[in-house]
């Protein structure tokens, strides 16, 4: 199949999360990503769960998120490495990179210095309050959950009057580096007509603030400032989660008092449906708790399972609250070839997340295993770059890239 | 400024959150994006908070999703308004829907309808299980909740091993919207190239599942199933957040030993650096109980406020816990420019959410504000398709279009 961005070339020096968010989302959809990282290797191939032995080249971690991409080990601190690099950047469409705001201008390849190496370079740099700050804030370490904490999402998400909660999976990272990609493609089609490259500055925080949406429309014009609701709709009710008799959970999303009657017959309590507390929605949301003490006591007669498949016959809108069992084994996820299997170097057959991008012509795909450390430097260099044997037998020797893989 | 996407029509049939993102994305980044609106008008203008009186054009709701947008109110049961419809696709880029999976097939403008129309257009569809799902899914409604619920991502958010929570924002519909932006504009890259258009098919399932990163990386690698851990981080300790007295929270980022006995110092508990149960990572982890009931008491000296200021003196990682009015009010959100004030028709001057893509040539912005239930219908109709004053007239006389603002 051909892909979308086929003949984009991305200079990839991220690492962990954020930017390489970025860069995952443009190979899935076929651009050439050459992802430099130094001898060490990227630091998130020490993260884990390993797959058969710790090892830098057996990072589950690291496996998922950099399928699609190449690996050139590029010493940075040596000056050829520095030549290398200004080289690779020049025959490229985008720089990319999440070290602290001022690392890349020490090394010689901010945004100032990679225009004038090519000025139709797209420079995307993702960090945690952007390139353009408050000064104090520019050289703050920021985690993924500085940022959830810092742009608000964290106060508002959690158990009612409970302690704010992290979202449990790195939003604060992925979510810029989704930001990252929109940038970047958007930057491409300017390119195609304006011939100029531009600078692409993503802040973490801004990311998170931006997807905020009604809690923010909510402050600004009501300065209303918005708490955690647990797992419940604010205006609707019933609309959150149960707990069966085996403990899993369903929701259960009654939206109006004709779903009401319909929801409390199944419960077997027609008394509810015109219970002068209960009857309308406005009711059911004033009393809430009471509600609630009773209809837990309901939905703990039956399991989760047995719910959701009374739910469904009986055309009540409502899900499980799945786990990550439960949805990694789902019939949807099959259907949807959401986990694909990639042959990986050393590690063998294994399971990685698919891409969400279902393009009818040219669909995000998984096409090619991670890359072990340093496994296409000669590659790059060879092909690309055009370097003779004898040269890359100098880089080895002089530390510049990996001796072997 | 140019903008990126100038010359990019877009016909938006979307309502309410996801596909309503989406085409922001692409206004912000300019778009001309006509949204197509019932004579009721899209669903969400019935959503608060309202600014001064509850009234199609006040909810501000609605407002901040469709700044920079165009309103034309279109009768798509009548047979001229599909006319119509089908003259604005003939010459538009993009046409952009998230009803179920069968509506637009039964209006005749399902993506192989579209297609004969305009071969060169790019169709994006976003609803809660994909167009191509199992037959039983596509027909459930797919509330936000249900694809928080359904994804696994409410299972490994809330407090540890309290009741599965949801995200605070709608992340099922926002990162939805996000992804067919993404998928947009790598099709009008592809048809750049190809001239071919093609079907964007996004699900809120996937796209949820898609960004759930180490906990799908663990589960199908060492078949744990990982839960909530309420504010913390499964494997550094403590790097979580704590209340100080003034009931506001604080995030302690102590990523190694050297930062714990630089914390401790500054809580005056040298005595804490080298306790055998506290004076490692990994020990710090095993004792986490024990810690936090030391660490909680501590941290309860002093207002958040007055441990950020210690902590940004003295170096130690670290956030407040924001609320809503705390970011909104904040100077890197104000130094970002963040919060915007547009001059919204009846309304008057209100602030909303700015983009946070920072592109240096052509940065989103909000360059007007969102349009009035119908405002553009006879711009539209007169400058797009050249209808004459009669046309128009006619139109509104038959209920094709609005009649009056």
């Amino acid at each position: 199949m051909p892909r979308a961005l086929e003949g984009v070339r991305v200079v990839d020096l991220s690492h962990v999360l954020a930017a390489p968010t970025t860069s995952m989302i443009l190979a899935d959809l076929g651009a050439d990503v050459i992802h430099i990282e130094p001898e060490r290797g990227d630091d998130s191939r020490e993260f884990g769960p390993f797959v058969g032995g710790h090892d830098r080249n057996r990072s589950g971690y690291f496996i998922s998120l950099n399928r699609n991409k190449k690996s050139l080990v590029l010493n940075l601190k040596h000056e050829t490495g520095k030549t290398v690099l200004r080289e690779l950047i020049r025959i490229s469409d985008v720089v990319l990179e999440n070290f602290r705001p001022d690392t890349m201008d020490k090394l010689g390849f901010g945004w100032e210095d990679v225009r004038k190496i090519n000025p139709r370079a797209i420079y995307c740099s993702i960090c945690g309050f952007g390139h353009d700050s408050l000064p104090e804030y520019g050289s703050r370490p920021a985690y993924d959950m500085v940022a959830q904490a810092y742009s608000g999402l964290m106060s508002i998400t959690g158990p009612e009057g409970g302690p704010p909660c992290r979202v449990g999976s790195s939003v604060g990272d992925i979510i810029a580096g989704m930001q990252g990609a929109i940038g970047i493609l958007a930057a491409l089609r300017y390119r195609e007509k304006s011939g100029r490259g531009q600078c692409v500055d993503i802040a973490m925080v801004d990311g998170l603030f931006s997807v905020l949406e009604n809690a923010v429309a909510r402050y600004v014009n009501t300065r209303e400032i918005p708490g955690p609701l647990g797992g419940a709709h604010p205006s609707i009710a019933p609309f959150q989660g149960y707990q069966g008799k085996d403990g899993q959970w369903v929701i259960a999303a009654i939206g109006n008092d004709k779903l009401w009657a319909q929801y409390c017959k199944i419960l077997g309590r027609e008394d509810l449906i015109e219970d002068p507390k209960f009857k309308t929605n406005p009711l059911r949301c004033d009393h809430r708790k009471e509600m609630n003490a009773i209809l837990e006591v309901e939905m703990a007669k039956k399991t989760a399972r047995e719910w959701c498949d009374i739910f469904e016959k009986e055309r009540i809108p409502y899900s499980p609250i799945n786990t990550l069992q439960q949805i990694c084994d789902d019939p949807h996820i099959a259907h949807r070839k959401m986990l694909v299997e990639i042959d990986q170097p050393i590690v063998g057959r294994m399971q990685v997340c698919a891409s969400p991008l279902k393009l009818s012509e040219t669909p995000g795909e998984v096409y090619a295993p991670a890359p072990m450390l340093g496994e296409h430097s000669e590659q790059v260099l060879r092909e690309l770059l055009g370097y003779s044997a004898e040269k890359i037998a100098q880089l080895k020797a002089d530390g510049v890239i990996n001796k072997t893989v």
